[in-house]
């Protein structure tokens, strides 16, 4: 039985969601519990509205939640008592297995470093995320690759980005089941002089490593897919992510245009809708289930502010199949392969 | 008149494209001259196959030409007198106006810092794009945008950022007609304290010149086209450029399966084929005229190595525009005003 610590309070939707999905998840067949961290009579009120399985749900009170356009030190620092300090705490001291939060990124980076231990050899965490490919991974056929750093460190040094590297590569293989990820950084051009500094100086370190390397890759291999596992610096990661996010914004725009131009163009889109829905849930990454904060010793799943119950449901299942895959153990073997000579 | 030096060989398909364009150029109502730069016989022969106006076109001879995959420092020294140090060399002297060529990105960009000068306060060169932007830009509504630098100073400083700022503000005020083109930073945040160490010194700078400044834009802005100019170094601006160029294939191949799987889908497709070749012409930005190397005291537009004719005359097109724009002169008192006090 693996047990969820879920800050009930971050996201964008208050308890609503985070309890709609915890509830659903209470009546599914899988060995989880989940205790629901927040303002106690929020979450039993938005309880009662709703089908769960009561044994599998239990709520943790604590007070205050960091407003998504907080100052995350700030607001940590006047809320000791705030959801995402209470999930982390309740993992800290082992009540829990894992953390998730739709809430504050800057918050939940943060208070995981006040609350956790950063893993021996780690000098700097790294946010991962899934985001859709053309080319599909692994034995289960996922539509979706993974990146890293994302956000949680703009300047990466040589060192770090070969932790990322470690770090996304143990999460794919347990994520995707994937037995060797192809692990590359992500520079301007394949050949092992091109890039920065700090990418030609891992380039190297990565080289030496039992990692299935397969070297630089380029922006074209993004969409692509060529790479299981894409690491970067969290600058460089934190453009790319939303520019994706902008491109499928920019052809929702240029469909629904292109529906009320022309009654043919209308038909058309209907004729097509199928596929379009088949696109619509590929660039709808986000609900896949959240974007883990690796670098801890715990597992922490960082959901993103606008999930929904289902995104959030799926994101307490991530979290426990990182747990159960033992996350942690394999970065922890990974790292000690990578710094041994 | 305008008259271009035309590195009549650098490109995939040969002399044939250019001469192709070029003669098509000389038939058209512009007050354009070409100079044909590469093996004489080869040009002669191209030009007996198509119809051209020969008051407008004339054969400058050169010996050889850098190869795409060859390394641009030892081509051009094994070869002083190829397409691209010919071409060069009639600017310098005067006998040009300006350079076009389709051929080695690396070695166009080596060749212009040997055979011109570097303009006053700008210390690195950079290669400027057009990419297809959501929103129009300027009075003739061009559904594109610029971003430098794109690949020709991987590290860029505070000032070089500047600089690039400057120049690309230039280039759009003539090729887009905007008085005070909105130029923005390329960062992982909007606020001014977001970004690399450069970038918010940059940020600082760039408040301080008479530019229409609008800030920090993210990764969501570049394809919704928040900003008619994108400074970024050009590590970033690589990477960014061909994730677009996959982007748009991944959707070609999408589209190309869905026909292909289902009959409705067909039939849909073919409805929409008009909107189609809409966003198709909207994703070949390369057609658009070629990217400028921006910097040196003559102008120089790089066009894509797989530039047909037609793209080959555009190119031609935005580099008379250039010249007749005084874009030199432009960015000559642009960085006069960025760097007083």
């Amino acid at each position: 039985m693996v047990t969820i610590a879920l800050d009930a309070m971050g996201g964008d939707f208050g308890v609503e969601q985070p309890v709609k999905g915890a509830a659903a998840l209470s009546l599914e067949d899988v060995a989880l519990q989940v205790l629901l961290v927040g303002d106690a009579e929020a979450i039993a009120a938005a309880l009662d509205q709703v089908p769960h399985d009561p044994s599998r749900l239990q709520i943790v009170g604590s007070k205050g939640c960091v407003p998504m356009d907080a100052n995350p030190g700030t607001a940590l620092s006047e809320m000791p008592q705030c959801s995402i300090i209470r999930a982390l705490d309740l993992v800290a001291s082992r009540e829990a297995d894992a953390v998730v939060s739709a809430g504050h990124t800057g918050a939940t980076i943060l208070a995981s470093a006040k609350a956790l231990k950063r893993m021996e050899g780690i000098r700097r965490a790294a946010l991962a995320s899934v985001y859709p490919t053309e080319r599909r991974h692994g034995p289960r056929r996922d539509p979706f690759g993974l990146m890293l750093d994302v956000g949680a460190t703009l300047d990466a040094s040589p060192e770090d980005l070969v932790g990322f590297a470690v770090m996304g590569s143990a999460y794919s293989s347990i994520i995707s089941e994937i037995e060797a990820p192809r692990v590359a950084l992500l520079s301007n051009g394949t050949e092992p002089n091109k890039g920065t500094r700090n990418i030609r100086a891992a380039y190297g370190h990565l080289q030496a490593t039992e990692l299935n390397f397969i070297g630089n890759i380029e922006g074209i291999d993004i969409p692509r897919g060529t790479a299981d596992v894409v690491v970067c610096d969290g600058f460089l990661g934190n453009i790319v992510l939303k520019m994706l996010e902008g491109v499928g914004e920019v052809f929702a725009d240029l469909a629904r245009s292109a529906s009320d131009r022309k009654l043919s163009w209308r038909i058309g889109m209907t004729m097509l809708s199928g596929g379009l829905r088949e696109i619509r849930k590929m660039t709808d990454w986000k609900a896949y289930g959240g974007a883990p904060l690796l670098g801890m010793d715990q597992v922490v799943i960082k959901a993103h502010g606008r999930s929904e119950a289902r995104a959030i449901r799926n994101a307490c299942k991530v979290a426990a199949k990182s747990v159960k895959g033992d996350l942690i153990g394999r970065i922890a073997s990974g790292m000690d392969d990578a710094r041994s000579p």
